[in-house]
């Protein structure tokens, strides 16, 4: 109900000039309320996005291929493919979607990152090593890198974008090949 | 001086138990005039990470290497080599840098990122690309996730590190060499 609201504030009148009130007093609930569900305007923006990368780990853990890489490769994908293409609160005008360029790199990347100890984590218990060192964090870093900026692409697209899984897997193809080969 | 007032607390009472209010008392300011200088405790203690990538666009425009992912490559093992080895302000006791592990991996990826659109530039220009497409993206997301992660690892290492450059130039080798043979 907060989503729908901050969803329609945002097309109306933009992401930037839409604020906490505003998205509150459309929903019929305080700002405190809107603070107890969200830490954030732009949490809200995001909500598809945290769902999708919540289920990296458990994509990860079920994972059957042998490459830790791919296994990587291979779980980025699905969180892509679990990404609702319907939910794309970004039908904000293109313009302003420039104008947030900036803060829209940064708070993808903050929001892909927050997996960034999972992946490690996941390579480390492939390679036998500890997840703080160099391959792990490399693979993590790299791979993870590629796919928030393959999603920032998505969504600067605008409404004649094509599936958020091709950006991200032809983003990810070269950066695979290069670690894989290592 | 506010830089070695943190420098000496946090090597003292650890960075997490040090407050911005001891800091200034430290070093004989007032709060206020601590956030004339930072806009947070952490930006003390990335002042010469702050330094080094602030040089990123300068060297990328003074490249003469013909492959854009190779010049990134140079720009960014230059940066390395230009990060003051003696200036590691996390001469931090190794079990709180696992304390601070997850803060330290989203504030050295934000710092990273912040020359995101540097590069994306500077590949596009070379490709004749927008910068916002998909592979200025790519590289700059991939390249820069690598060296965060490598700089995060050479931060973990401890008294024993080896020099920065080698950690950024092993986590961008496998990489580069996907990226360059598109």
């Amino acid at each position: 109900m907060l989503a729908d609201a901050a969803a329609e504030l945002f097309l109306e009148q933009g992401y930037t000039k839409t604020t906490v009130d505003h998205i509150a007093a459309r929903a019929g609930v305080s700002r405190a309320t809107f603070f107890n569900y969200f830490a954030a305007k732009s949490d809200v923006m995001w909500l598809d996005l945290d769902a999708a990368v919540a289920d990296l780990p458990q994509h990860l853990a079920t994972s059957t291929e042998s490459s830790a890489v791919r296994a990587v490769e291979d779980a980025l994908l699905a969180a892509a493919r679990a990404h609702d293409p319907d939910r794309v609160p970004w039908a904000i005008a293109q313009a302003e979607v420039m104008d947030v360029g900036a803060e829209l790199v940064a708070s993808v990347a903050t929001r892909v990152t927050a997996q960034h100890q999972a992946v490690a984590s996941f390579v480390a218990g492939r390679t036998g090593e500890h997840p703080g060192s160099l391959w792990p964090q490399t693979v993590a870093g790299s791979m993870l890198g590629a796919a928030a900026a393959a999603f920032g692409v998505w969504v600067t697209d605008g409404v004649g974008r094509r599936p958020l899984v091709e950006y991200v897997g032809a983003a990810l193809t070269p950066v695979v090949a290069g670690l894989d080969a290592r």
